[in-house]
């Protein structure tokens, strides 16, 4: 990027949000409180049409309200692109890629900012990776939104912590100040590809917390899970990446923690309805949003075979949800493995 | 210890348990679960009274039911440690030196094994520390117990996982096998001083997340405040002795999480109340147990003048509960520091 177009970056503070879920409700109320007008994409014109008519999310986070003239909804997606310099993907993994899919054009003048959890399923990529592949977007115009925080929780103006990652750290330090609200504590990394493989990790390790809690065990056994699941997360993200990173880090272990423990976590409840008996027909029906962990558990578990790291854990969700194998007697081995 | 002593050590079992409340009683069982006799010290004799006639204690744990020949409950201390060869410490930090001081011969030719949590606040010592001064307790004949367990877990055969912790691991295997039951998965180290110190510190997180709790703060912040716990536990456990270790272990992190995450946590429920806004005396009066943090907090503070190492969250809950320093505003201050 030449020095002018730097600073078309930085006068230039459109942004546009695909995906209109907890997390994409959440993200437009922290640009529209900072004063950043919002081009939000929405699949359905008729989604369209009611949050232009109640100015809230018709299905989530609906206590979260906006001002008219800060959001511009549309169902046109080539014109939220176009209208926009910062594009904000908060879609799940399940379904980002039948979005991109959409896309006709390169988006090597964009900066685009991800707050997508997990690998995308069809083409076994991170988010990064696709959009460079694909989409032809620079590496350095790519920043990954990660916790630890629930959405709920920003959107009851609960002091929440966010970590921007970029290589280019002027991109992250500028998207901070366009996200600067009083309830958001806003750190910056350049560890990318680590914060992209542990937002998908931890949906795993969340949904094995959920197992353990459907099965019937205690605060001891989810302590010790936990602990497995940090080491377990450090390892692989050693074997993907070995860049000195502390795991015991907000955005780490922080974020595992709020998405295990937590009673707002879909990942865990998901494993909670595995580990009560429950087929995975009968869970879809009891819920109504997607468990990243589900998918992450194949990908990733496809995706380690060709790397040398011992995952008990994962193995174990995957053979759980993949093979068909007890909840029961899969823990009981698994557990036999933990430090 | 010649070769004679060790043959004595492993053919004589008898156990002598000093302290009367959950982890006492939880100790209890694990032994007599065992197969192990044990000799049960009680201050009161009215209490020995009372479990002799209604075999449970009568006011912790009164679900765990004894069995007659199982136990042989004693007010006299030196009674009961003649009799034994381990000695199992469960009484809380703040009263063990009153019982201690009662002892007028050496222990040269005792197991001592400690699940004391915490530093003796008179003698501001570690327990190991303090009997190898003051009683002429070989290093190699002290065994730590430590966590991640919550008694109430134990009284319910709930998976729990101990670490046994000797310079010699010999003894540690050798209570292991002593303490053989189905609930319990346990392992050794040789890490005592860590582990006594990791048990001290933990306290003083626990409390810290029942403050913010208190203050209301969310699961965002909570997950936030707990691994940035983590990394104050690492530093000052690595100042005080540098030897090798992984943080992330169940004995240090997982024994962290548990007590810092849940509603059993006594740490906990008395930094919330707190958070909330009661004073000490009112917060003492609504809590039938000790919290050990609230010592802990103020031994670690002073012993932390002679190590150069940054510990914002211990610092913070010293100046809370010790300088009458405004939970608010300490966390306010507390929070900017986070990583």
């Amino acid at each position: 990027m030449n020095s002018s177009s730097t600073e078309d970056t930085f006068s230039n503070n459109t942004v546009g949000l695909l995906g209109n879920g907890s997390w994409a409700t959440a993200i437009a109320k922290i640009f529209t409180d900072s004063g950043i007008h919002v081009h939000w994409y929405f699949r359905k014109e008729e989604d369209v049409e009611y949050i232009k008519k109640h100015l809230h999310n018709q299905n989530y986070l609906t206590g979260v309200h906006f001002v008219r003239e800060q959001i511009s909804p549309s169902s046109n997606l080539e014109d939220v692109l176009e209208k926009s310099k910062w594009i904000v993907l908060t879609i799940p993994s399940a379904y980002l890629e039948e979005t991109l899919e959409q896309i006709k054009f390169p988006l090597d003048d964009k900066i685009v900012v991800s707050g997508v959890k997990g690998i995308l399923p069809k083409s076994n990529r991170l988010t990064g990776s696709y959009l460079k592949e694909f989409l032809g977007l620079p590496e350095n115009q790519f920043v990954v939104i990660s916790g630890p925080s629930h959405a709920e929780e920003v959107a009851l103006n609960q002091l929440s912590f966010l970590t921007l990652g970029c290589v280019d750290l002027k991109i992250s330090e500028r998207l901070r100040q366009m996200m600067k609200t009083p309830y958001l504590k806003i750190k910056v990394s350049d560890d990318v590809l680590g914060i992209e493989y542990s937002a998908a990790l931890k949906n795993i390790f969340a949904l094995a917390a959920g197992i353990a809690k459907g099965l019937g065990y205690g605060d001891n056994l989810q302590s010790v899970l936990i602990s497995n699941a940090t080491s377990e997360m450090k390892r692989f993200l050693k074997e993907i990446n070995s860049s000195k990173r502390n795991i015991n880090k907000s955005v780490y272990l922080g974020d595992l923690l709020v998405t295990a423990y937590s009673s707002h976590s879909r990942n865990r409840h998901f494993g909670e309805l595995i580990g009560q008996g429950f087929n995975l027909k009968e869970v879809g029906q009891k819920m109504k949003m997607v468990a990243e962990g589900y998918f992450a558990s194949r990908t990733i578990y496809n995706l380690k075979k060709n790397i040398k790291v011992k995952t008990p854990i994962i193995d174990a969700v995957y053979e759980i949800l993949y093979k068909k194998k007890s909840p029961k007697i899969t823990f009981e081995k698994l557990i036999e493995k933990f430090s």
